[in-house]
């Protein structure tokens, strides 16, 4: 974490905002530290999906300023033995639960294991750490009165599962489809870097196979398109339609692209 | 209202926020008080539902710093006879309608009714007084322009039923669901307080009876369980499900808690 | 453009807030202009309807501090050849797609065409210039580095279809829903204008005909209401119901309003 914080904290979490949720981790953070700017990322997380919260997340962190504390609750293992954990990386901060959602930092990322008591946090409650725990930690660190050696002791992340990687295998990779946009985008994890020098790409997902085009507008209407897009992942839209539902698919549907 | 004001202003309303109706109040807010700090607490409250806005707004505000302002619109009467109301109440003042929405505050709340006129607020609509007279009223106080004095006169709020209330009887206590989660997770009025000494508290609901259990992890995958929730009342968890599809209940479902 | 500008971006998009495309724009616009006060004016309009994103913005905008900066990306053509504009008019700057988002502004509007090389801004990615062009270029309006003169050539705004206007013959409008509210209410095109001077207008929708009110509350419980809404044009409620799904209307249903 750099000495001068963006004063930024960003919160990712799968809780929605029809409920006050979110709402109250802002009146935390708010009241420890007055200037904060408080970003929503993404309340709409699959419940309980802790690969679709990284995913995000991994996509999202570099466009805001160096100094920004990013705070993300997708914790199914809540009031459970799971630790609560800060990580520092290229000058982000992250704040959440140890299992597996900040599992796409680059292996010189930094961790604290989050000693509550001792950092004066009041007993939180069994089933919302997300106020209770992350919000005064990232209150504090987003307000430079903590700093990330004072979180509490160094931490080895636990063991998670390679959360929704894609599979390169010779000139063919094997990935799902992570998410669905509201145009009804089929968006999956599949790496434009693994598609590397390939000519011509081809993308096959259900009863769709078609070649990678450069963007949505080079489909006609009614069309199905392949495309990169602007998170540097395969994505498959339908033209002035729904790719989703005509394709009948959803997430974790298997995406294959062939390249040559 | 303490002399200082936080400068927070939340928002809780039953718009939803796929139209601009809440964008429009934080254009009024900011242009009476630019340095206002706006709060989403939540816009997804059932249309018109003020029992379950005055409940989740009973259990935010105290998560809010003293001299914050709470706006809430939950208003089925809005443009009939209904008072403008604004009350005061440990360091935090309410704006919104006279309907109930404010039934939770203590004894010792005081009350205004909003003088629009005298306030110099223009004539407003007969569909919109959030916009039109809630957050006017809102950013001046927040500001520390008006001060709760100045509202109007004082004001005694319309007698209200007692509101989406749990009742006790000896070692049985009555409630229902008033809100559903994200998660699928039934939130009942069934306070902790009310359970007081209880050693093995039993929650039932539609076909299910469980013992009370200290957190979600507690169940096994597939189980129900029944907690204590962050927000001090009974819920209904399903671990890797979603409770309130498959007991096949919603909002105002009956919920009984006996003790021993 | 003032000289002063507000330091407000608004932000209205179809992109939905499940995802965090709306996040990462305030992440650009934050590291562009830390001061911004950003403030969702919506995220709901319907995927690729212009019309409809046209007619929220033109109802709001006014309601904003003159010098605020309204970026707006409902933009199915991204990516092709559409141009990428900035418009000033009554004090209010408008960031966005060239395809009549804009169309409501009056006839002395000025265009700029951005120009995105001059001004520095890397190369856009093909799908996603609400976070590659429009943030970068609300950012530098708003934090006044970037004046409008010097944001690129002249432009002339595309030709584009009236979009979405009612329609007065003599004695009779006929227009449209544009958007249906969270409360069932179905939002139309026909402004209270039109009505002018007209003693009993009657609105006829779907198999409702019903003189206009003056509020929601003039109805009786179940029964349909007219009213002119707060943002002037004719609205249809059901007191205590929902009006499209109990009238199985949608957007683009037309509505007749006769008068005399």
């Amino acid at each position: 974490m750099p000495e001068v914080t963006s004063g930024i904290v960003t919160l990712l979490t799968d809780f929605g905002v029809e409920q006050p949720f979110v709402g109250v981790m802002k009146g935390v953070i708010y009241g420890r530290f007055p200037a904060a700017r408080i970003v929503d990322l993404a309340h709409g997380i699959q419940p309980q999906n802790v690969a679709e919260g990284s995913f995000w997340l991994e996509r999202s962190y570099e466009w805001f300023p160096s100094g920004t504390v990013h705070l993300a609750v997708v914790d199914p293992g809540v009031g459970g033995e799971r630790a609560a954990l800060v990580a520092e990386s290229g000058g982000h901060a992250f704040v959440g639960p140890d299992n597996g959602l900040f599992g796409f930092l680059p292996a010189d990322a930094e961790y604290r294991r989050v000693d509550a008591r001792k950092l004066g946090i009041p007993e939180p409650s069994n089933t919302f750490h997300g106020r209770d725990v992350f919000a005064p930690v990232a209150a504090e660190l987003a307000s430079a009165k903590l700093g990330f050696d004072a979180v509490g002791p160094k931490h080895t992340p636990a063991a998670a599962p390679a959360l929704g990687r894609a599979k390169a295998n010779g000139d063919r990779v094997q990935g799902e489809v992570v998410a669905i946009d509201r145009f009804g985008n089929l968006i999956t994890n599949i790496e434009q870097s693994l598609l590397k020098g390939w000519r011509s790409p081809r993308v096959k997902i259900g009863k769709m196979e078609r070649a990678l085009e450069r963007t949505y507008s080079d489909g006609a209407a009614g069309e199905y398109v392949a495309v990169i897009n602007a998170f540097g992942t395969v994505e498959i839209a339908r033209r002035n339609g729904h790719a989703a539902e005509s394709l009948e698919l959803g997430r974790g549907a298997p995406v294959t692209v062939e390249g040559k």
